[in-house]
């Protein structure tokens, strides 16, 4: 097997080589000045599997684009399977046709992953709203791995658990706190999310929990603008929370959120390196290794 | 049939439209913060044909990413055909693997039209070198109108045709350079170049031309950083020209070209509005309405 | 005197150059991987006139840093006077504190050229809405010129003058309208325009004008998102305005302006070349090289 | 004392607001469509010292141009003292006239400042080479902290100092490694570098030292392309270097530099939060904070 890393994760290639112990190759992807891609690997996968690491945040068709010119080549030059490592799956959120005449960009995105050669994608903690299973709409196989472990033993290992309790802030959200919960051997809760915008949240009163003197870790998957996280941080501080932690798998980070989550009083905020920030202190180097020392080497 | 624009030529698909009288259909797209596209058309294609009108310049990846999310959803709404009208057509340079293990991105792009539903294609002067025709290496017929002859009209009408000469700058711009020709009904000539790099290029001495007293229309299909019209302008002018002018199909200007080629003492540039400029004065719309209702209505 | 452009503004100081037939000085900009300007000119202007031209749009805070840089050290090169030709002036919206704590934006760069050694400036159909005069708020001179006479002769010799009538959108507008029509020696008349938010305008009814089978020239100084000429070309349509054309000073088309505008059914729009665009068909460089010729040389 | 964060610094801003219990005021930034900024505070600094906290990086024009609008407002708006907080200050490079006509942009940058109401300076490790103390070169007080004691102190905690070597990759690096070793209580050494170009360098032999079997960290200010550092990295390797460590105050990290100090066989990079990255591991706050409850409050 050879590593082959998209100019959006060359280190995260270069962390998995060297954990899997198999070949790492220079991928040299350079832009023309008329904002074309010049893109050559310095070795061909005859015969080999090869894996292409490439997260999709920030400048997401820019990376997919170059994705896409590296699977069809690599699977042109003889590689005998394909294995896409996007740890940071763009596109998901518009998974079905809500208004006639939209674009449903997630399915779009893996049918061109298929047609241009791979032949299985690894993923991490990847949003899934309407679509429960991405085996539901690709025909290519989706393993979808989950970070929240390594998440829960960082908050372990740091913080300890004393007094601690963990919440989702919103129905879809369970699933990671669950997660994390469960690692770190506390009770956890969701609140009650209303979307007011693209930009603001309304979180509803949460009759059930009191979070007087308690430190709360919000776990969600993406924090985007924040603004989740922010409504959700004034609803358990305003319940009587002592210190707010956040932990998510993919800290997107985009306009103001950084300012808006700190400035309504989160002490820390932990992410996965899936999207480097200053904030990326779990790797999911581990987690995707593993998987592919069990049932692909 | 039905027009749909992306968003790098809206204003082309209108014209489009007017002149071809067939209804404009609008097409949403905006970014979110997280980089990602949404899309979303007001009038579903069924049982009609979809022409999609999107030049591929600037941020060719952006572009092709919208053309494809809309491609493959108009099909999927019922187009009866999907026709992509892409007059500048991206990635054309790398059409062959010059060092082992490049990425031959002509070929890619043209396999991802196809398999995201595009049933032909419709573009303008495309810069062709080694492979002559692209319905070699396509699936779907590929249509490659020139502007050329438009431009030597403007010329024409403009300046007029006296004691001037039309001059390609290399081997390959002779295509051109002999529409523009004919139309103005005068001679035409080539020079001899090599490429130094990057960004310069050498123009090596025209042993049987004089250009004494003449003016000079130099004729290229793409002008990129300009190295190559800044190289014949000194040589035309050194060999005693009196005016020089430039027409090209596709004014990229990137970087410092714009400054490059009046900074060498040309009187005027003339492009189409393929890449829209101060110097897009001729407009492609014709020839492409032209063969649309010829061929297609 | 010598002219020294900006990177914004190459071209233009070139024709200025040639007009004036004064000495153009190269300058050599270009940016370092990490975002910093390197700036360096090939003549010194010791005991000479310095003209810096350089045009403030789509990134303005980098077009102005770029100046000032040139315009400290040209003045410390020895340059007897340093004078800015800035045709499309920046920050002139914030003109006025409107709430408490905002920064007026146009006081400070109108200082910051000062303190940088600029003693002149000459700018193009700047936007003044309540300071009426930039020398009310300037320690050095700021000359207010028009490229509206031009535009008009534009109209004139492109479209002549029947059954036409020029229209201002706004109060504001009032001034160029009037230019124009004096120069096609046409009627002028001014809309209401009532602003709904940053992409929204309303114009109210005209009680005492009907466009009936007329000709509009729509006028305005700016182009921005498109908003306020699109409400304006509904509204003359609405009142049974035949053709309608745009002309404006500064075309930014910001978003998409240019789609809402043609969507709206405008014929063609005219607008300098004080921002480079496909519809930059009036130079600014006569008016400008007028002035300098009369008060300057 | 009032804290004030530019759009660069909001989180660093809340960092020495709770540090030093010092009120932080909300400062409103967004852009027009066209580019421009919109700037406003929500507290005025009447008779208040006023703490401006903006690093410059990455898009240093930009950030620049929204400092000196904030300082110029709040000196205006009555405050007793401006303070710029700036950690990363740009343009430290260009200190002197290298070739004739070129902007010594350093020089310009602290007149700005000046001029526009900054009445002193406090940076964290600034990059100077020729000028050595801004102080010579500037009307208003300039302070530059260092955060090397704290990296160092940062490696101790983490990795120990058994077998370990301070090594500064070029002469300028020596006042950063000697701090570190100090801390450390080891052994420093320099290398000698030649500058062969913008991206690549050479690192000469060093007869003096051997590294076998050491561990060894590399200390400089600032990693902008990593060439320095990979060249670094490579000499100390093949004279027996066990592992190699990197900490520096800046990581700027621009193009390809994470990947070439990794692949380069780097096993971890420090860096302080001065320009946010997954490096950022060492906070400047604490040091900042320091100096400004001791001189300022």
């Amino acid at each position: 097997m050879l590593v082959y890393a998209g100019s959006a994760s060359k280190y995260l290639g270069l962390k998995l080589s060297k954990i899997l112990n198999i070949e790492y190759v220079n991928v040299e992807t350079r832009k023309f000045p008329d904002g074309e891609l010049y893109i050559r690997v310095d070795k061909e996968p005859l015969n080999e599997k090869a894996l292409i690491v490439q997260s999709m945040y920030k400048t997401p068709n820019d990376y997919l684009v170059e994705y896409l010119f590296l699977s069809k080549t690599l699977k042109e030059l003889g590689a005998k399977e394909v294995i896409g490592v996007i740890p940071y799956f763009p596109y998901a959120r518009q998974d079905s046709r809500f208004k006639p005449g939209e674009v449903v960009s997630l399915q779009v995105v893996v049918d061109l992953l298929e047609k241009m050669g791979t032949d299985k994608v690894i993923t991490v903690d990847m949003h899934l709203h309407r679509v429960h299973d991405l085996n539901e709409i690709s025909k290519i196989p989706f393993v979808n791995l989950s970070v929240m472990e390594d998440i829960g033993k960082f908050f372990m290992k740091k913080f300890g658990n004393e007094d601690t309790i963990v919440v989702g802030p919103d129905e879809e959200a369970e699933q990671w706190a669950k997660k994390v919960a469960y690692i770190l051997n506390v009770q956890y809760t969701i609140l009650e999310k209303t979307r007011l915008g693209d930009l603001e949240v309304k979180i509803e009163k949460v009759e059930k929990e009191d979070f007087k003197n308690k430190n709360v870790i919000l776990i969600d998957d993406i924090i985007s603008t924040g603004g989740t996280i922010e409504a959700a941080v004034k609803k358990v501080k305003a319940q009587g929370a002592e210190k707010v932690f956040v932990g998510c798998a993919h800290a997107i980070l985009a306009q103001t959120a950084e300012y808006r989550i700190f400035r309504a009083g989160v002490e820390e905020l932990v992410a996965s390196d899936s999207i480097p920030s200053p904030y990326s202190v779990v790797s999911i180097a581990p987690v995707i290794a593993d998987y592919i020392k069990k049932f692909l080497l």
